[in-house]
Protein backbone atom coordinates (compact mmCIF):
# COMPACT_ATOMS: atom_id res chain seq x y z
CA UNK A 1 0.00 0.00 0.00
CA UNK A 2 1.29 3.40 -0.72
CA UNK A 3 1.56 5.90 1.41
CA UNK A 4 -1.60 8.68 1.67
CA UNK A 5 -1.17 11.75 0.32
CA UNK A 6 0.19 13.40 3.45
CA UNK A 7 1.93 10.58 4.66
CA UNK A 8 5.91 9.94 4.77
CA UNK A 9 7.97 7.11 6.50
CA UNK A 10 11.05 8.61 7.25
CA UNK A 11 12.94 11.91 7.71
CA UNK A 12 16.06 12.45 6.40
CA UNK A 13 18.43 14.88 7.92
CA UNK A 14 21.96 15.52 5.40
CA UNK A 15 24.18 18.19 7.18
CA UNK A 16 27.99 18.77 5.99
CA UNK A 17 29.96 20.11 9.37
CA UNK A 18 33.13 21.98 9.43
CA UNK A 19 34.46 20.32 12.76
CA UNK A 20 37.41 20.62 15.17
CA UNK A 21 36.61 17.39 17.09
CA UNK A 22 38.06 13.80 17.29
CA UNK A 23 37.60 12.97 13.36
CA UNK A 24 40.19 10.35 13.53
CA UNK A 25 38.94 8.78 16.85
CA UNK A 26 36.80 5.76 15.93
CA UNK A 27 36.46 5.19 19.86
CA UNK A 28 34.83 8.43 20.26
CA UNK A 29 32.94 8.08 17.07
CA UNK A 30 31.17 5.20 18.26
CA UNK A 31 30.54 6.83 21.55
CA UNK A 32 29.04 9.91 19.29
CA UNK A 33 26.95 7.41 17.38
CA UNK A 34 25.38 5.54 20.43
CA UNK A 35 24.84 8.92 21.99
CA UNK A 36 23.36 10.35 18.76
CA UNK A 37 20.75 7.61 18.79
CA UNK A 38 19.83 7.57 22.31
CA UNK A 39 18.80 11.22 21.49
CA UNK A 40 16.77 10.38 18.67
CA UNK A 41 14.73 7.94 20.55
CA UNK A 42 15.46 5.22 18.06
CA UNK A 43 16.34 1.64 18.56
CA UNK A 44 20.13 0.96 17.64
CA UNK A 45 21.01 -2.86 16.00
CA UNK A 46 24.69 -1.86 15.90
CA UNK A 47 27.47 0.33 15.29
CA UNK A 48 29.76 -0.18 12.55
CA UNK A 49 33.33 1.37 12.14
CA UNK A 50 36.01 1.54 9.72
CA UNK A 51 38.79 3.71 10.52
CA UNK A 52 41.45 4.76 7.69
CA UNK A 53 44.41 4.80 9.29
CA UNK A 54 46.64 6.90 11.77
CA UNK A 55 45.24 10.52 11.26
CA UNK A 56 42.91 9.80 8.67
CA UNK A 57 39.16 9.42 8.75
CA UNK A 58 36.43 7.05 10.05
CA UNK A 59 33.26 5.71 8.39
CA UNK A 60 30.61 4.77 11.42
CA UNK A 61 27.09 3.56 10.82
CA UNK A 62 24.29 3.20 13.66
CA UNK A 63 21.94 0.84 11.89
CA UNK A 64 18.83 1.50 13.39
CA UNK A 65 14.79 -0.45 13.67
CA UNK A 66 14.17 2.83 12.48
CA UNK A 67 16.94 3.29 9.56
CA UNK A 68 20.59 5.05 10.11
CA UNK A 69 23.04 7.39 11.25
CA UNK A 70 26.40 7.32 9.10
CA UNK A 71 29.01 9.53 9.42
CA UNK A 72 32.03 9.99 7.27
CA UNK A 73 35.05 12.40 8.48
CA UNK A 74 38.25 13.80 6.89
CA UNK A 75 40.49 15.06 9.26
CA UNK A 76 42.53 16.35 6.83
CA UNK A 77 39.96 19.25 5.86
CA UNK A 78 38.54 19.19 8.96
CA UNK A 79 34.89 17.85 7.73
CA UNK A 80 32.14 15.17 8.51
CA UNK A 81 29.36 14.28 6.55
CA UNK A 82 26.69 13.46 8.35
CA UNK A 83 23.27 11.23 7.63
CA UNK A 84 20.40 10.60 10.54
CA UNK A 85 17.44 8.68 8.70
CA UNK A 86 14.90 7.99 10.99
CA UNK A 87 11.51 6.43 10.61
CA UNK A 88 8.71 6.79 13.53
CA UNK A 89 6.50 10.25 14.45
CA UNK A 90 8.76 9.69 18.19
CA UNK A 91 12.05 9.79 16.56
CA UNK A 92 14.16 13.17 16.97
CA UNK A 93 16.52 13.57 13.99
CA UNK A 94 17.46 17.11 15.41
CA UNK A 95 18.19 15.68 18.56
CA UNK A 96 21.00 13.47 17.04
CA UNK A 97 22.34 16.06 14.97
CA UNK A 98 23.09 18.31 17.93
CA UNK A 99 24.72 15.66 19.69
CA UNK A 100 26.67 14.83 16.36
CA UNK A 101 27.75 18.70 16.14
CA UNK A 102 28.47 18.83 19.97
CA UNK A 103 31.10 16.00 19.71
CA UNK A 104 33.07 17.22 16.94
CA UNK A 105 32.92 20.67 18.05
CA UNK A 106 30.84 21.40 14.68
CA UNK A 107 29.58 24.48 12.40
CA UNK A 108 26.96 22.80 10.39
CA UNK A 109 27.88 24.14 7.05
CA UNK A 110 24.98 22.61 4.98
CA UNK A 111 21.78 21.04 6.65
CA UNK A 112 18.98 19.35 4.34
CA UNK A 113 15.59 18.04 5.69
CA UNK A 114 14.30 15.27 3.57
CA UNK A 115 11.28 13.76 3.47
CA UNK A 116 11.71 9.95 2.62
CA UNK A 117 8.75 8.13 0.96
CA UNK A 118 6.42 10.14 1.14
CA UNK A 119 4.93 12.92 -1.80
CA UNK A 120 7.73 14.66 -3.26
CA UNK B 1 41.50 22.40 4.55
CA UNK B 2 38.24 23.51 3.24
CA UNK B 3 37.89 22.28 -0.17
CA UNK B 4 37.56 24.97 -3.23
CA UNK B 5 35.20 26.80 -4.45
CA UNK B 6 34.05 24.43 -7.23
CA UNK B 7 35.45 21.38 -5.19
CA UNK B 8 33.08 18.78 -3.78
CA UNK B 9 34.01 15.51 -1.98
CA UNK B 10 30.84 13.30 -3.10
CA UNK B 11 27.41 13.06 -4.65
CA UNK B 12 24.87 11.40 -2.23
CA UNK B 13 21.92 10.16 -4.60
CA UNK B 14 18.82 9.69 -2.75
CA UNK B 15 16.29 7.21 -4.06
CA UNK B 16 13.01 6.29 -2.91
CA UNK B 17 11.49 3.60 -4.77
CA UNK B 18 8.25 1.65 -5.72
CA UNK B 19 9.59 -1.99 -6.04
CA UNK B 20 8.37 -5.67 -6.91
CA UNK B 21 11.37 -6.91 -5.91
CA UNK B 22 12.62 -9.12 -3.17
CA UNK B 23 12.15 -6.85 -0.34
CA UNK B 24 12.02 -8.91 2.50
CA UNK B 25 14.91 -11.10 1.38
CA UNK B 26 18.24 -10.40 3.10
CA UNK B 27 20.57 -12.72 0.84
CA UNK B 28 19.15 -11.08 -2.39
CA UNK B 29 19.35 -7.58 -0.77
CA UNK B 30 23.22 -8.31 -0.29
CA UNK B 31 24.16 -9.78 -3.10
CA UNK B 32 22.38 -6.46 -4.55
CA UNK B 33 24.21 -4.36 -2.81
CA UNK B 34 27.62 -6.45 -3.42
CA UNK B 35 26.68 -5.66 -7.26
CA UNK B 36 25.62 -2.24 -7.01
CA UNK B 37 29.19 -1.35 -5.28
CA UNK B 38 31.10 -2.46 -8.07
CA UNK B 39 28.14 -1.00 -10.67
CA UNK B 40 29.38 1.93 -8.65
CA UNK B 41 33.77 1.17 -8.87
CA UNK B 42 33.56 1.49 -5.92
CA UNK B 43 35.97 -0.90 -2.77
CA UNK B 44 33.30 -2.62 -0.83
CA UNK B 45 34.55 -3.14 3.19
CA UNK B 46 31.76 -4.76 4.64
CA UNK B 47 27.73 -5.09 4.09
CA UNK B 48 25.54 -5.76 7.20
CA UNK B 49 21.96 -6.60 6.84
CA UNK B 50 19.14 -6.84 9.46
CA UNK B 51 15.91 -8.49 8.45
CA UNK B 52 12.72 -7.49 11.23
CA UNK B 53 10.99 -10.98 10.25
CA UNK B 54 9.32 -13.11 7.97
CA UNK B 55 7.68 -11.05 5.44
CA UNK B 56 8.89 -8.17 6.64
CA UNK B 57 11.64 -5.14 6.07
CA UNK B 58 15.24 -5.75 5.42
CA UNK B 59 18.28 -2.72 6.27
CA UNK B 60 21.36 -3.40 4.35
CA UNK B 61 24.01 -0.80 3.96
CA UNK B 62 27.80 -1.30 1.87
CA UNK B 63 30.50 0.36 3.99
CA UNK B 64 32.55 2.08 1.48
CA UNK B 65 35.99 2.53 1.23
CA UNK B 66 34.48 6.04 -0.72
CA UNK B 67 31.38 5.92 2.06
CA UNK B 68 28.20 4.27 1.77
CA UNK B 69 25.26 2.45 0.12
CA UNK B 70 22.26 2.12 1.81
CA UNK B 71 18.48 0.16 1.22
CA UNK B 72 15.97 -0.02 3.49
CA UNK B 73 12.63 -1.83 2.77
CA UNK B 74 9.04 -1.65 3.31
CA UNK B 75 7.21 -4.99 1.78
CA UNK B 76 4.36 -4.67 2.83
CA UNK B 77 4.09 -1.25 0.83
CA UNK B 78 6.36 -1.98 -1.70
CA UNK B 79 8.28 0.45 -0.77
CA UNK B 80 12.54 0.93 -0.69
CA UNK B 81 14.73 3.66 0.04
CA UNK B 82 18.30 3.84 -1.45
CA UNK B 83 20.78 5.97 -0.90
CA UNK B 84 24.06 6.00 -2.39
CA UNK B 85 26.74 7.98 -1.33
CA UNK B 86 30.46 7.91 -2.95
CA UNK B 87 33.31 10.07 -3.36
CA UNK B 88 35.74 10.24 -5.40
CA UNK B 89 36.11 11.20 -9.34
CA UNK B 90 36.11 7.69 -10.66
CA UNK B 91 33.03 6.84 -8.48
CA UNK B 92 29.25 6.17 -10.86
CA UNK B 93 26.96 6.54 -8.09
CA UNK B 94 23.96 6.02 -11.08
CA UNK B 95 24.89 2.95 -12.08
CA UNK B 96 24.74 1.44 -8.54
CA UNK B 97 21.40 2.62 -8.44
CA UNK B 98 20.18 1.37 -11.69
CA UNK B 99 21.32 -2.16 -10.13
CA UNK B 100 19.31 -1.33 -7.43
CA UNK B 101 16.24 -0.41 -9.41
CA UNK B 102 16.73 -3.87 -11.91
CA UNK B 103 17.48 -5.95 -8.83
CA UNK B 104 14.28 -4.80 -6.80
CA UNK B 105 11.79 -4.15 -10.15
CA UNK B 106 11.40 -0.81 -9.04
CA UNK B 107 10.15 2.73 -10.51
CA UNK B 108 11.72 5.18 -8.77
CA UNK B 109 9.33 7.78 -7.20
CA UNK B 110 12.13 10.14 -6.04
CA UNK B 111 15.76 11.09 -6.81
CA UNK B 112 17.44 14.08 -5.48
CA UNK B 113 21.32 14.51 -6.17
CA UNK B 114 22.99 16.06 -3.50
CA UNK B 115 26.64 17.41 -3.91
CA UNK B 116 28.31 16.80 -0.37
CA UNK B 117 30.96 18.86 1.64
CA UNK B 118 31.17 21.69 -1.78
CA UNK B 119 29.95 25.27 -1.77
CA UNK B 120 26.42 24.60 -1.16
Amino acid sequence: MAPAADEILGIHLIADLAAQGPLDDPARIETMLVEAAAAARVRLLEVRLHHFGDGQGVTGVALLAESHISVHSWPERALAAVDIFVCGAHADPQAALEVIRAHLDATILRRLEVPRLGRP
